[in-house]
């Protein structure tokens, strides 16, 4: 593939306080060449999650990203050419090819991906937002029949999905959400029983209106404020699934946490317990089987957000941490 | 038992910041009639616990404390007469008697206690401390042979047990206390393998030299800065068994909680969980079995602070507060 020009979104310098589109710039080089042992990918969808930005503030579950290499990320990708053991041409793969057109990579850092339409589907409910709403919600909030479940950024990929499982679990469902639109939707489309406009509303008041009795499950994709106001709304025994903090990676690292910790967890024998969707790689079959069987019948509404051409990523990950999406926000690029 | 009176501590009112002698008052009434079915006690031993100043804070896994009242407290106390079911004079028995010399309670709030010497035992290691300590290391740290455990508090009645039963697990064993005094007892007498004297050395940088693979379970009694200072230390998959948070009972509610939560909860899939020892009552035989076995086995040292006389109970509780004690603190009443 020698003629053809390689797109990049190169990081210019690491963010001190909110990102912007100035810390990123497109540059060109060639097509990468394997090596034995690699194959060579053509990009098609770049996933965007707000674990971007806080790959940006150090180092996380990976080692954090430096200023003046290509910005990291996990892409659906199309297998060009292969010496890579067990993938061959045409083959789709998810991996870390980071924003780019092209990539080169060993084996090990591919997971191969099964055929199915339409492929975004792998980016969404059937990726690593899918997933971590399976785990998290399933394998750490444990929610029994009847019990409350709360669930913030409930409009995002992975909210979207906890919310729909709770309910299918016998749950009531409360979605904390920014904007009348987002919450109108999760209530009316989603069949959430409630959903809390943060934007618009004190959360610890509307939560004691959405949750009469009280919280027993909240999972938690933002941290801050919001982390606190259900906090104190919570039953005993109940469970907190730590997913992500997005009030609290764009901008300064965060001056304290939430009160009621350790006070709270105490006297109320709550558990919180952070993980991430790799921790529970030994059950990712029976979580895609059970998803897909879900979402063949109707009990789960995928909701999509893809944008098109690479130029575009930067614009489009500033605009998911402020919110803009519902559902999974993806780029096309090819 | 007509003539003799009932000195008592009332609280005169409660305190908004630190608590103080002027807090409590010392008040003679009559010995109270038992009515059908109730048991008259004469208090014993009172147990101090750093809990009683939570108790004032508002409602916790009790009702909250109301001026007026009598201080209330757990006792070791001995019934006088009796018409409770399955209690008679002599037995000795564990109840929420108050800070009294006489109290009067119905059956189902006495818990039997067995004979066994020194009775003080009974309020320490074969009490709420040692049980506490028992199944917050054991069943919320579930710590492995070759892990680091660290505990703060650990001078105290919880800690020091803490402490001893993760050396017997195979652990490397770190205290946290206030004082070189008590960091030399924990490493001299009790086999700790290193103590941090919080009150002379910034506590994250003594926790990295003492724990040089990092923390797997930290037992927290105290929250604020200490619990903040060992989450930054946690290992993957780490176990934070939230026992209390001393550094917030006496004094304003604390603004915030401990920075890193939720962030550090996520990336390092931290497990944090709060418990009080009545959520392990089905367990608690077998737990005073293997407590009393190894005590007698000179596997677990006994601490305790025994001071006499009803009227020094606030003092005491004071001077618990303030870290005053090492082992078991509790007042000899009669």
């Amino acid at each position: 593939m020698p003629a053809e020009k390689n797109r990049q979104i190169a990081i210019v310098e690491l963010p001190q306080g909110k990102l912007s589109e100035s810390h990123f710039k497109l540059v060109e080089s060639t097509v990468p060449e394997p090596h034995e042992g690699d194959a060579l990918l053509k990009v098609r969808y770049i996933s965007l999650d707000a674990a971007n930005r806080a790959w940006m503030q150090g180092a996380t579950y990976r080692d954090a990203i430096e200023a003046g290499q290509v910005m990291a990320g996990g892409a659906i990708a199309e297998v060009i050419s292969s010496t890579a053991e067990g993938f061959k041409p045409g083959d789709l793969v998810f991996a870390d090819t980071g924003w780019q057109e092209f990539a080169v990579l060993p084996a090990k850092q591919l997971t191969k991906l099964p055929s199915l339409e339409p492929m975004t589907h792998l980016l969404s409910v059937y990726g690593i937002a899918g997933l971590t709403a399976y785990f998290g919600l399933f394998e750490i909030g444990q929610p029994k029949e009847g019990e409350t479940v709360v669930v913030s950024a409930a409009a995002g990929s992975v909210g979207s999905i906890v919310g729909q499982l709770a309910k299918m679990r016998g749950c009531r469902v409360v979605g904390i959400a920014g904007g009348k639109e987002k919450c109108d939707w999760l209530v009316k489309e989603l069949g959430f029983d409630a959903a809390i406009d943060y934007k618009n509303e004190p959360v610890h008041k509307a939560l004691k209106e959405a949750c009469p009795k009280g919280i027993d499950v909240y999972f938690d994709n933002v941290g801050g404020d919001i982390l606190e106001a259900c906090l104190f709304r919570m039953n005993l025994f109940g469970r907190i699934a730590c997913c992500g903090a997005v009030s609290q990676y764009d901008g300064d690292a965060p001056a304290h946490g939430p009160r009621g910790v350790p006070g709270l967890i105490v006297t109320k024998r709550l558990k919180m317990q952070g993980f991430i969707v790799m921790d529970f790689n030994d059950k990712r079959d029976q979580a895609l089987k059970d998803l897909e069987r879900w979402v063949g019948e109707g009990k789960i509404k995928v909701q999509e957000d893809v944008i098109e051409g690479l130029e575009n990523t930067p614009k489009a990950l500033i605009g998911l941490l402020a919110g803009e999406n519902r559902g999974k926000r993806m780029i096309k690029v090819a």
